[in-house]
């Protein structure tokens, strides 16, 4: 077998989902690419959850866009997740903006985008759909469910909720919930968004204008917990903005002057412009709010007994939004259950942002697991 | 001697400050209170240099406000900073917003506040404005000056800029320099200022507003740096935010759910409420551009080679904006000049606030420090 394989879908689904606020969806779409070939058995489906600001486009280039997938150093012919061997599903989260239904999608009932009456989603809401787009695809079983940041809460949830239907959850930089002080840098994010004049309530689709301001706010953030300290330092240190033949003092004024705040602004920016501000709010809250062991008086392990796939746990040393302790939590629940989970800490210096990264070793891992795991497909 | 002795004094400057932007400021007046009294060589005076946030009010109670000086668990009759044996000095900086000459101060050239004229103003500008202050009440020299965070800084500065005018500097909590983390979290809080759009460009006094989103946004960020990972796990947890009789269920909706939005919602108004939007700017740009190893081809060594004063330098271990490493660069630097320094890594849980809280080691080490120096005043 040879190329990608790729294939792109839009899902409807008619029937009504009940979200876990209690509110319900009449109906949803879910946007879908596709890489690899599914086998006869359908015992090589693999789930790709994504993170914050990612979508379906998992893999390859987008002929429109000209952009490459966010996991294309991971997914493709010959490659750790080798879809010469694997069918591999990126799916558009329900309430993100890059095509499934969410914020931006008209409701049906009203004709009018959703806006803020979209309803909150949760980690277990988005399982929940994508269990369906598992039936529509006719797959009984994941070989693996496999995610990064809030894509590894994803993995663990469909580990959780649907024990029979997962061989493998691959849980990547992730934690079974948000620390405080990640529900903080959330909450000033979308403090940043919601007290832009331009967000109206979330209702700034029929204003035609987005919260830019905030939304750059939020991100630029974001992107500090991406980054490991060291990483900063190693990038930026206090490198002045300058171009040839600049003289190298201070300018003494707010304009950029350090090249991390031309690096902060311009990716603030760049994500104004794609970013829908809605998802925003809804994915972070849906972080927030994720914490499996909340219903077992805080006893994760508990939490976790009911699971019966594998698990890949995978941290990074210097990342700081989850670091490896709180993998280490998982790992533990998993040991308490006597689960089988193996657990790898690697030494990379990017931070958070590692788990995009193409790291020799941390690929070698991930190639490694999934090559054992295709020994044992039917 | 018994009690604080305080006094109070605005004091006017008319001689030209001649700043390191180039600009200069015709006349400032500074805001000063003072402690214990002055002995009769003068030699007991000590510099309290104050961060971000605080002003002259260090210790005692202010009868108008009802508030507790800022530093008063430190200084005070019988405490670590004696004011029975040391006269102390708490100073406004030039620039800020508690009575010192800044931006909200009346331009006496154009007779409307200088708002964003102001010019932006160093940490070596400081000391040369506080140098003439020493000249005010006749002190040729510092028994020492003390500051944590940003005020560390000024300390530092006072130990290069007038070595022969300060005995000793007590750095605490601080660093030579800040890192790209540093700025970038500075930048982040002054776009959020700049881009609510009742700044107008810094001169929204005019308008009667002030840019209320922008400070609340700045501040909660702030907030996250100065406490550590673990002191906020163990403050706030996952903790939500209920009155007694209600539901522990999540609410499904953007307002505060867990106790650590309710906390940082609570100080980002707080914030708002009396601190100045260019103020805030102006002092995060001083943060940003200190650093005297740039004209030293970066070799702190070498700028630290012309100190003369002993120095305490204290840090706290779970400080994660002003790590212990970077106190330590301070420390291997004036150990590079044979410089006689003390150094003490105080174990504390409370992140980079730990300067201001009450910690029996830290106050123990720095009450040891005045005790030993107080043998040695002439």
């Amino acid at each position: 077998m040879t190329g990608l394989n790729t294939q792109s879908y839009s899902i409807q689904f008619n029937e009504p989902l009940a979200l876990k606020s209690g509110a319900q969806l009449a109906s949803y779409s879910l946007e879908v690419q596709t890489y690899g070939q599914l086998n006869a058995n359908k015992t090589n489906a693999v789930l790709i959850c994504h993170a914050l600001n990612a979508s379906h486009h998992v893999a390859g280039l987008d002929p429109v866009s000209g952009k490459v997938g966010w996991w294309d150093n991971m997914i493709g012919p010959g490659k750790p997740l080798d879809t010469d061997h694997y069918f591999v599903i990126g799916v558009n989260n329900l309430g993100s903006c890059f095509g499934s239904t969410g914020p931006m999608s008209i409701n049906p009932e009203t004709n009018v985008p959703y806006g803020s009456t979209f309803p909150l989603v949760t980690v277990e809401d988005w399982v929940l759909s994508q269990a369906r787009l598992a039936d529509y695809f006719g797959i009984q079983k994941f070989a693996a469910v496999i995610g990064g940041s809030l894509g590894g809460m994803q993995a663990l949830a469909w580990g959780i909720q649907f024990p029979e239907r997962v061989e493998h959850c691959l849980i990547i930089a992730s934690a079974a919930s948000l620390s405080a002080q990640n529900i903080a840098f959330n909450e000033i994010a979308r403090s940043a968004i919601m007290s832009d004049p331009d967000f109206h309530e979330g209702n700034y689709y029929a204003h035609q204008v987005t919260p830019r301001r905030g939304l750059r706010v939020a991100r630029m953030i974001g992107h500090i917990t991406y980054l490991s300290n060291d990483d900063m330092a190693e990038k930026f240190g206090r490198d002045l903005k300058r171009i040839k033949g600049d003289p190298q003092d201070y300018r003494f004024s707010f304009d950029t002057e350090f090249e991390v705040e031309s690096y902060l602004r311009y990716q603030g920016e760049k994500f104004a412009d794609y970013f829908d501000a809605n998802t925003y709010l809804l994915i972070t809250r849906a972080l927030d709010y994720f914490d499996p062991a909340k219903n077992h008086g805080g006893n994760l392990s508990n939490a976790l007994a009911v699971m019966q796939s594998k698990s890949l746990v995978i941290s990074f040393t210097t990342d700081w939004r989850f670091a490896p302790d709180r993998s280490r939590e998982i790992v533990k629940a998993l040991l308490d259950n006597k689960h089988s989970v193996t657990y790898a800490e690697i030494d990379a210096p990017h931070g958070h942002d590692a788990f995009l990264l193409d790291d020799e070793r941390y690929h070698g891992i991930v190639r490694a697991y999934f090559s054992k795991m295709q020994k044992d497909l039917a």
